[in-house]
């Protein structure tokens, strides 16, 4: 702790010194206010954070929603935010506040204030209980869903918030904050919040976006991402209902013998959706309109590849190996540029222990596609939809429960360039990433009608996001990488730098 | 009900006059003594059955087995056998129980204790409390597990041992009698039960041995199967710890561009065990040992065809067509002959409402095949296996639960012929069913040591095996079949045919 905050001032002041931006913007004693006030603030900041975590709402299971927008409606309100609207959607509302501080230069900042499912059984402690606990070789996190994803950075911006109000300092930018309750159902309703006149006449005034984040690595070192893959949401699901073939319900297995089984066609479909390989898209035309890596996006990845740890990699993603076994670099460029086609679930018929002598009458896989420029979400739809039809599986219904395009930034964008500079000054090596492997809805910002740059900002640690026991990095015991106060810092530092930079 | 009872007593005095041998081994008035007490016992045959069906044992859950085998035992005792043993084995425990009546012959009854799972919200009334309701077209029936798979059956033909205790009367032959607790998961220790000497030395007595069943169609027919296919109950698990590639656990989705996904694989593996048809299994070798339809067997399925509504049989499996769309005596006669390989349920990552970002660590699917002659269960194991490793798949764990081989018994046997007078008596017109579609243990009898001819008796009807709302049926409405002490008649009938058949 002590450690941490050490480091901090010291950075801090490497900053002051070094970073002509921050000197010209803010008197170094508006900062050194602002960054004690974060001092002062550390426990209640995390107690704002186990607070918030225990309002949950999952979109995906219609649980809890309303409390979970009122709830943030008003911690954006403590934070300081002078307009806290509600925007009805035709799905779960959004909210879009403002914080005028009259300031040159407006921010934008981009929530989600929904959650993951969990299954409380896998958890080693109640996931809306948010557990401070030991995690070797991190520090002391906070265990909790939520906490990375995206609740915890979320937060640490609100705190640096807080902070500049105790130490009655004014914002060196406004801030237009949009957020929305749909994030881990893939953003159906997003595009109806920011189509909202006032919303997009105060979001196009901005700089540009960014959602808060958390992702420093063992090493501390820091991926920028310029953009993210966009994704589609389905489900697939056979019946004999509607087939026509198979039965209705479920009946006796023997029966197969002369009934057709859903579960096969569903199989069979499926396995028209990846080559041989296991992995490659096989949906007709589905690479049409893909574009390879360019030479700087390459040459971007093998700068990532030389900053990132593999070995770290593997050992937090459970792996031996990545596909094909290739080398590091090989399989960063195919993390940034494979479109994929995943299966999140296969649910027929008998589920529990042991077997059921049945054959069912319905078998339903959950996927999701993630695309990569310039695939866009209608199109893969599309695709999808006629390769079924045309390969015999026109009978399987696809529910499309969201998605959208993927999303691209240029790497000359303030909200870019801003970030370098803040990860560089907390001794935090950038890489420039070409794209996010996951998704993020930065399309309904980088297209138009809004067309602003989008990307997303944080100093810190986290893991587990749509698994059990998700944490975050409270107390860091590694001095590369930020503890919860350091990445409230950062975001101090990040509205000061976004407000100077040229 | 009058309307049964008139009925019975109707077929009941035909069947003096007009079969020998019931005239010879039984006086006239002992038959009427124990049929008169079978209608006295009506009320107390079927709270017998309910009761029973209130204490439910389900291996495949291994759930409130010691009771379900005690209570089985106590019913067993109450219905006049005079030893009932508990067998343990392996597994489960089974039963052996005897009835010494001092007679020539002695006949074999096979029990099963153990019932289907339930999923009671499914269910229009609790499963295991058992209730009496009417069913359009058929009349009252109980909805219960267990109501006809097995339990209904098997406590109509104690009903009829109830009956000759109340009437004073001797039991025609002696009994000896099996009972395993694990028949819903294949019966994979019901072989050590019958190898234990005095159990084996028991069965060699006897004449046959025939499982308590209610197969009446709505047009009272019935189908005597000579033979019944035999199950091979597997899991198929596709693991990352296990293949080496792919996540341990779960990982969010957006890596499968790079780790590759064991639900794909378990996919591919599936894809590769039924033919682009959709059922015809592609394991390799798998028709090797499969004999084809006799001309003899094909005759009968031929008359079975005549003698049974295919519209009832479409209506009850919920289908509009059968595989192929072919014929109805066609699709008996694949019901017969064909080899399956059935796909009982899926289970892989988020198996809950919507969809979920992650890259599932492992999959499972739920499978049984069903052999036919001369397939054996050891060689279908074997194949699969092999077929899995040679199309590179040898990391997917295959978990044999259970299964046996396919059974067969010559039309000429005692237990086949009296099971042919008998339900002509009750004015069911019987058809020989080569064989069964579904699979019962029989071949632990009919295959060496015990070399017995084995095979299922019951009038009456019922549904539902193995689905919600189970039920069998009561007091019949349909003149064609039988009510529950119609069923219990039929066996008191049964036990005279086989003392007397020639």
């Amino acid at each position: 702790m002590t450690e941490i905050g050490r480091r901090d001032l010291l950075a801090g002041a490497a900053a002051v010194a070094l970073v002509p931006g921050v000197a010209k913007a803010s008197p170094a004693s508006d900062r050194t206010a602002v960054m004690a006030a974060v001092d002062a603030d550390k426990d209640a900041g995390v107690k704002r954070l186990v607070d918030w975590i225990a309002h949950p709402g999952i979109a995906a299971e219609n649980w809890r929603m309303p409390e979970a927008v009122d709830y943030t409606m008003g911690i954006l309100k403590d934070a300081g935010f002078q307009t806290v609207k509600k925007i009805p959607t035709s799905g779960q509302p959004g909210i879009f506040a403002t914080l005028d501080s009259g300031a040159k230069r407006t921010l934008g900042i981009y929530f989600m204030y929904d959650v993951k499912q969990v299954n409380p059984a896998e958890w080693s402690s109640p996931p809306f209980e948010a557990t401070l606990t030991d995690k070797p070789g991190w520090g002391k996190v906070l265990v909790g869903r939520g906490a990375v994803n995206q609740k915890g950075p979320e937060m640490a911006f609100l705190n640096a918030l807080h902070a500049f109000k105790a130490a009655g300092k004014k914002l060196p930018v406004n801030l237009v904050l949009v957020a929305e309750g749909e994030e881990e159902i893939a953003s159906p309703n997003f595009h109806e919040i920011v189509a909202v006149p006032e919303v997009l006449k105060a979001l196009k005034k901005t700089d540009g976006i960014v959602i808060p984040s958390a992702w420093q690595g063992a090493n501390g070192n820091v991926a920028i991402n310029l953009g993210a893959k966009g994704p589609l949401e389905f489900q697939l699901i056979s019946s004999g209902e509607r087939w026509g073939k198979g039965p209705k319900g479920d009946v006796h297995s023997s029966t197969h013998a002369m009934i057709d089984s859903p579960v096969w066609h569903l199989v069979q479909a499926l396995n028209t959706l990846v080559e041989a390989d296991g992995h490659t898209p096989a949906i007709e035309g589905w690479f049409d309109n893909v574009r390879p890596l360019t030479a700087r996006e390459k040459e971007l990845i093998a700068q990532s590849a030389a900053a990132m740890s593999e070995a770290e990699a593997k050992a937090a993603y459970g792996v031996k190996m990545w596909i094909n076994d290739e080398p590091w670099e090989k399989a960063l460029e195919r993390l940034a540029s494979q479109p994929t086609v995943n299966i999140q679930g296969l649910v027929a018929g008998y589920t529990g222990p042991g077997g059921k002598t049945i054959l069912p009458g319905k078998a339903e896989a959950k996927l999701e596609a993630r695309l990569v420029p310039n695939q866009t979400k209608k199109e893969a739809e599309e695709k999808l939809r006629a390769h079924l039809k045309k390969k015999g599986f026109g009978d399987i219904e696809v529910i499309v429960s969201g998605g959208y395009d993927p999303t691209e930034t240029a790497e000359n964008a303030r909200i870019i360039r801003a970030q370098q500079v803040v990860y560089e000054q907390y001794g935090a090596k950038t890489t420039l990433n070409p794209r996010l492997a996951g998704s993020w809805p930065g399309s309904v910002f980088t297209q138009p009608p809004v067309s602003i740059p989008a990307g997303q900002f944080g100093l810190g640690h986290g893991g587990g996001a749509h698994a059990p026991n998700e944490y975050l990095l409270i107390e860091s015991t590694n001095p590369k990488v930020q503890g919860y106060a350091g990445a409230t810092k950062g975001f101090v530092d990040f509205l000061y730098e976004m407000a100077s930079i040229g």
